[in-house]
């Protein structure tokens, strides 16, 4: 099949990829260099520090997020995003990376070429009301949990993220901790992972920055011994404390669309015990990848289940399931579906 | 001339015109109603419950000031200049009112209309170096002042703003005191206006709504007898506290795109002494309407002067120049201007 011409609108926040941490600018990198990986012709609207093998389209130098001048940061995001339709008649599609809120509606009707956002984080209801003032406008959503709560939009298909695997090193035989690593919020379930581990037996290891929160509800828990903290990792102390640790748990309290930390520790080969909640059970596949639980009760009865499960079979299911490749494969299949659309409906004006 | 079709865009915060306040709602109402009454054929996009005799286009019933679910604001304010946008081949001209930042720049190189827009406050050289991604994007400003800050922008116009010029009563006959009229910041010089009312001995009444500046720094000099507060005024309070005062002072010391308080005063018949500084001497005609002075020490020496000017005379002339025909009458000429600069645009491609 032909290539596709795709104008990828990046968040202009940082480079792409983000120097540190940032989970979709690295998501938009992945993207860009799959798609190019496949031969498509990609345009990155990105800060101008980006490092892309597409073509860079820079209208910034660099991302406004260590900039105080460039402010407010809602303008910035809306040119680049018009750089990209100004320029519609280059592309076949135009993907907008949605980091806080699909801008991109506001140019879905006057742009030549289809729009499609992808939006990263939970919409509220008043959010996606709003949003149906473009009910045609497509959507990518990174999880049937997401996609339901983007109810009376066009969502155009699901596809969950891939990640970097080959950076994230397979451990066959782990220490002897499980582990819980995030952000230390109510809803991230620090204080639910904790009463797993005790009531276990087990040791578990914190990693995660602290905050008000570690300060006033986490850190009483811990003692050094059953329970373990040590402080905010950088990629690199993240992957060894994943293939370090017998399980991940994420006995998460607040529905999220996605779960980044449960795919890049399956593919280190570490199972995750997990609550049923938001898009966990698309993630983590129950008995293969680990256990996915109704409650801290049946978790806690199911965890001896979840480390015995083979870590060279965790890793390979999560190296298939959270590839570049195919989130790059399954992005193109959305595209062309997209493109096709509306060619058929030029033709038939 | 034939009857333009203008989009005015207003911002989507509250209904046009506002209950209470807000300046920019307040002048986006008097346009719309002078272009109507002027025979044109304007379409304003504001929230549903606005109030106007031109054709409203609403897609919020309310605008998102009292309603916390409408956020992040800065979409809802997308979508509706979106809105018009889309609709751009039923109009000759579309009038952003950028009550924040100029956001239809995203918009001009996709319509098929032109897209101009007002600016309401001074901006940063940062913002101004932003906004120079689109050097043909034609803005109207609202002072000269404010035009020598659009620097390397496509300013097609300054339009002085027009007040609603019946609902300011004139006073010949004032009571005996001084007026400082606006907020307690230390850019609108209410310390100096403190200052000056003192040295010549006269009273002075501060209307300003009670902020920690007042508490830290006005307070200790309010004795109720030279310096008298009297809260925050409604706009029937407003109105007899100018028609009141023998002058206003106006001592400001941040540079201001305009004055909308001095409009307001000298419509009252009251003059204003006033530091020459940002649009003071566009607003204030020296020794016509008010008195404008280089510094605090000329002020003083000055005021007798600006107090025994004609009352009569200061409000004809503030009529005149700031009444709301005079501003759409150059309003509509710059539209003309614009639109037909884009039709032989047209025309020669």
């Amino acid at each position: 099949m032909k290539p596709l011409r795709i104008a990828h609108v990046a968040p202009v926040a940082t480079r792409i990829p983000p120097e540190k941490s940032g989970s979709v600018q690295t998501m938009t990198s992945l993207l860009t260099e799959g798609l190019v990986a496949r031969g498509h012709d990609v345009t990155l609207f990105a800060p101008g520090d980006s490092i892309t093998a597409g073509t860079l389209h820079a209208i910034y130098p660099h991302g406004y997020l260590h900039d105080e001048t460039m402010w407010p940061w809602e303008l910035y995001e809306m040119l680049n995003i018009a750089a990209a339709v100004e320029r519609a008649a280059s592309f076949d599609i135009i993907h907008y990376e949605a980091a806080y809120y699909p801008m991109s509606l506001a140019f879905s009707r006057l742009s030549a070429t289809p729009v499609v956002q992808t939006l990263h984080h939970a919409p509220r209801p008043s959010e996606v009301a709003l949003w149906r003032q473009y009910p045609d406008a497509p959507f990518i959503a990174i999880s049937e949990e997401q996609a339901r709560l983007l109810d009376g939009l066009n969502v155009a298909g699901v596809v969950l993220h891939g990640i970097d695997t080959k950076r994230f090193a397979f451990r066959e035989q782990p220490d002897d901790y499980l582990l819980f690593l995030g952000r230390f919020t109510a809803g991230k379930g620090v204080l639910q992972a904790i009463e797993v581990a005790r009531r276990i037996g087990v040791r578990l290891v914190l990693a995660a920055a602290e905050e008000a929160y570690y300060r006033q509800f986490v850190a009483p828990h811990v003692d050094g011994r059953q329970v373990v903290y040590v402080g905010e990792a950088d990629f690199d102390a993240k992957v060894e404390l994943y293939g370090g640790a017998r399980a991940l748990l994420y006995p998460v309290q607040s529905p999220e669309p996605f779960g980044l930390v449960l795919a890049e520790a399956m593919v280190c080969g570490t199972p995750a015990a997990a609550l049923d909640l938001g898009a966990v059970r698309e993630v983590v596949d129950d008995g293969i990848t680990g256990g996915v639980f109704d409650d801290l009760e049946a978790m806690t009865a199911g965890l001896e289940r979840v480390l015995a499960l083979d870590r060279r079979h965790v890793r390979a299911h999560a190296l298939a399931k959270f590839s570049v490749e195919r989130m790059t494969d399954e992005y193109v299949a959305v595209y062309r579906k997209i493109a096709d659309a509306a060619a058929r409906l030029r033709h038939t004006r």
